[in-house]
């Protein structure tokens, strides 16, 4: 169980094995359920998610192996959990500042309190086999998204016409919903990495950047194809060509035990050598799971290793201020020998 | 301009004008810009974004009148700060422990901090004319939603089906996403208000609850409308049209200057004298801006107070375990005198 191993973390690090989640990913990590106020685990007891009326019902339905109680109107949560942890220390997960002082006032003192981000993010940055099998069929939900992208770019499209169409492809291929806000950024505006989806028209010549991922029972997926509206230059198939090497070696540069920013470092010198350097201004990739962006950082300050049953993406690029710009994502596995691309879409201008 | 006011705020309440701002919602609501690492505001000197390499370009482009930093890899965040204000006590909103801690001690001890969250969450409920203009548009795309489910359900669609053509329909009219995770829930499923989309297909005669939203540069809408998949009961004409009469009475409740549990209790009691009362499981609504939940929020024992310029749902419902629920959402503005809904989808089965 997800809750064993969490106690068995804390111990190997000689932090308490009573915890206070209060962070709503982390809560839907062990228990499967979405909604909840807040999830104590005891070393010795029981294991109680805080529910209020609106959730109530559903997560009695759902949320099976835990004790369910209602949070009532007017009753104080931190009491609560007072009352339930009767003055074990506790390992805490992310809680605002103001939060936090509740609690502590509750339960005697912040000294009864740990904070333990860290516990939470390196368990769950290992997956199990049921993860990566929804992570998986996630892929292939946003494979479907970047089919119907190549399949629907061309000049006079609008950015938005285009996030409409491939996020209702995902949909039909079953997805949840989007795993994040949908990029799709043409000409100039690719060169913001992170450009907003906007009413621009996409224009003959035009890169075109489609950045989306899709949602499986709670996981995403995360893939990033760039096109070109019509035949592509020299210098587009040039940088093109550059950033597909660059991930190319990248991801042959993945197994367990190598430092993330390795990594990093093996996409950076492709691009750099290529005399493009400057223009890869973010990180090469981050972990995919419950969230979109999760552990371990695959980038040069990065101080993750790589192990197996990691899901990362690998996504370098070239933005040229007032050009444009060129990524290529996917999301990969990394497997007992390596890496395994878990998004399949080809790679092609 | 929405610094001064904050500051003007932060002096009524004797706190220091000086802020260090890390919530990303707070940061769009000074900058109009999405993804800088932090913003400072300080009483007497410019404002400041910091902005990691990778948003850094488009930082320059859209955060008009702020200072753009660029956060460089291995700089330390809190000590630029801490430098940036040189030794100013802070205001800060939400911000974890580990980070709080890591900011007190970069800046010479928590006494110079003070959390305040409460005076962004004061100022945000406020909205200006330019933002309920944004809303305005946003809950006509919702709108467009909702009338594109109420021509698409029929028995043998599935929730996520219903799901696919409702988000296409609103990202045609002008979404920039979804304000939400749009909810889909048919028949017994209806009775948890939150209930996931699914691939359960509708029966004949399922009670539908189809709740979403839409995204205008930033700012969402919200509505909940129930339909029945052909001809309603009797039993179901009854709940929808008790619920339907709540939100009638709540919203001519709604002037400046009400407490808010006031118009809940107005929704309330008429489910209440219905006989219905222990299943209307949650609040009556919150606000809804740059965040779909935000403040005022609508409940017995909030302690806001309506004022003009505040937009928030109405939203009572009927939820029983094992048979359905109903629920009616509009999105609302807090008038001079009253209330205009925003939303204006029928209200009919």
């Amino acid at each position: 169980m997800r809750t064993d191993k969490l106690k068995q973390a804390a111990k190997n690090q000689t932090k308490p094995a009573n915890f206070a989640v209060f962070n709503p990913t982390n809560i839907t990590y062990f228990t499967g359920f979405q909604g909840a106020a807040a999830l104590i685990i005891l070393e010795q007891g029981e294991n109680v998610l805080y529910v209020s009326g609106v959730n109530y019902e559903q997560a009695k339905a759902e949320a099976k192996g835990f004790t369910i109680q209602l949070l009532k109107r007017g009753e104080n949560l931190m009491e609560k959990i007072a009352q339930q942890t009767a003055g074990a220390k506790l390992c805490v997960d992310t809680l605002p500042i103001e939060s936090w002082r509740a609690l502590a006032k509750a339960v005697g003192g912040e000294e009864k309190l740990e904070p333990a981000t860290q516990l939470f993010r390196n368990l769950r940055q290992i997956k199990e086999k049921e993860e990566i099998d929804l992570i998986r069929e996630a892929c292939k939900m946003a494979d479907v998204g970047i089919k119907t992208a190549q399949e629907t770019i061309r000049p006079g499209l609008t950015e938005k016409e285009l996030a409409a169409e491939v996020e209702y492809a995902m949909r039909k291929a079953g997805s949840d919903g989007v795993a994040f806000e949908t990029i799709v950024a043409r000409g100039v505006c690719c060169a913001y990495p992170h450009g907003t989806v906007m009413g621009r028209s996409i224009c003959e010549g035009d890169f075109v950047v489609v950045d989306l991922g899709a949602t499986n029972r709670f996981y995403r997926s995360d893939i990033t194809r760039t096109f070109v509206a019509g035949k592509p230059t020299e210098k587009q198939q040039r940088i093109f060509d550059v950033v597909r090497l660059a991930q190319q070696k990248a991801i042959e540069a993945i197994k367990p035990q190598t430092p993330t920013k390795d990594v990093d470092a093996v996409a950076r010198r492709v691009i750099a050598e290529a005399g493009f350097g400057e223009y890869f201004v973010h990180n090469l990739g981050h972990g995919v799971g419950l969230e979109v962006h999760e552990a371990p950082v695959l980038s040069p300050d990065s101080k993750d290793i790589l192990d197996e049953g990691n899901v990362v993406t690998v996504e370098p690029g070239i933005y040229i201020p007032e050009y444009g710009g060129v990524r290529i994502e996917d999301t990969v596995l990394v497997t007992s020998d390596g890496a395994e691309r878990l998004t399949k879409a080809p790679t092609k201008l």
